[in-house]
């Protein structure tokens, strides 16, 4: 007999969630006010107000606008040189300076999904670059990646990334997103959008 | 306003499942009939007659002792030659001589994700082979992973796979496992059980 088993299942009182499971409320009045949603690629979303962030274990407010979610996870690409480079210089959530903030939702196309990890790899790093830039915005952009794909839910997008950051250091997350988005690796990105939020006093 | 985000993220009548969810009940009776449970390393779980692969649209049985649950996903580490290899040679799930099947949950220690994406996939096949030693069972046996892991819910288990065979070919089947379980890689894995079936006739 498993009692593990059955704790996690869902038979004995009903499953618990992930500690990394997150998920972002639109809403009228959250932690985070919005300042501007920017549609870089595809649709819009349903203006909102504010916005808050969902931990694991609080319920699902009712008044919410919509809802997205997402999990974090193990580092798809990194390598470990790279990682110890992103971990020696990368900030944490929460810093009492870093009163502004940025969700973006992206979607990648089914070409990226079909392409092969050793494919992706090469596109995500050698052609784009990527954790070199990322790179370059710390230690003044603190981030944190939460995946969707793989949810038993339907989920509108790939990944969910939430940014924090102090309002001086706003030109360096503006060259960030610059730069990523001029990549190889952004052509495979087919729903892309921008919620800019100040975090309310 | 967006109508697509707002539909899929469970707002306006609850979230659709994902096309690629999938459920494992154990049972008093189901589509497969449980022949044995072998416990590799840790515990059972707990004993069962019968078990049912629930399609992602399927609700949950509320008779079921336990139940388990997994996304299918791109692949975390076969390169492009693999892929064409493994595409070249693998069968379908359904086939009318797959009389047996088995159901084998792992999971994976702190130390196997504490790793980078290079490290993983050293050992995953230049240490350990893990796809050629695949590929010698194909087409014979037919196998679908699914990833448990980055579920909202926790989840006793990292991995379920499912293998699918005629009953002839079980001496493949169990190379198959004798050559993994003999492997670096499953060196990380700290919990794995194994359920033999046959299909109810």
């Amino acid at each position: 007999m498993s009692t593990r088993a059955n704790a996690h299942s869902g038979i004995d009182g009903g499953p618990s969630h992930s500690a990394r499971y997150f998920r972002f409320a639109g809403v009228d009045h959250g932690e985070w006010k919005v300042l501007d949603q920017r549609v870089i690629v595809g649709e819009a979303l349903a203006d909102v107000a504010g916005l808050t962030l969902l931990p694991p274990t609080a319920p699902t407010p009712t008044s919410a606008h919509w809802l997205l979610s997402g999990v974090t996870s193990n580092e798809r690409y990194v390598e470990r040189d790279e990682k110890v480079a992103l971990m020696s210089r990368q900030e944490s959530l929460g810093r009492p300076a870093a009163a502004r903030a940025a969700l973006i939702p992206i979607r990648k196309n089914a070409a990226w999904w079909a392409l092969t990890q050793d494919e992706r790899r090469r596109i995500f790093e050698a052609d784009s670059r990527h954790i070199a830039i990322g790179l370059q915005a710390l230690p003044a952009i603190a981030r944190r990646l939460h995946h969707c794909r793989d949810l038993p839910t339907s989920e509108p997008f790939d990944f969910l990334t939430w940014f924090e950051y102090a309002p001086q250091d706003e030109p360096v997350f503006d060259t960030l997103l610059r730069d990523l988005r001029a990549t190889r690796e952004w052509t495979y990105v087919d729903w892309e959008v921008e919620l800019r939020l100040v975090r309310e006093s």
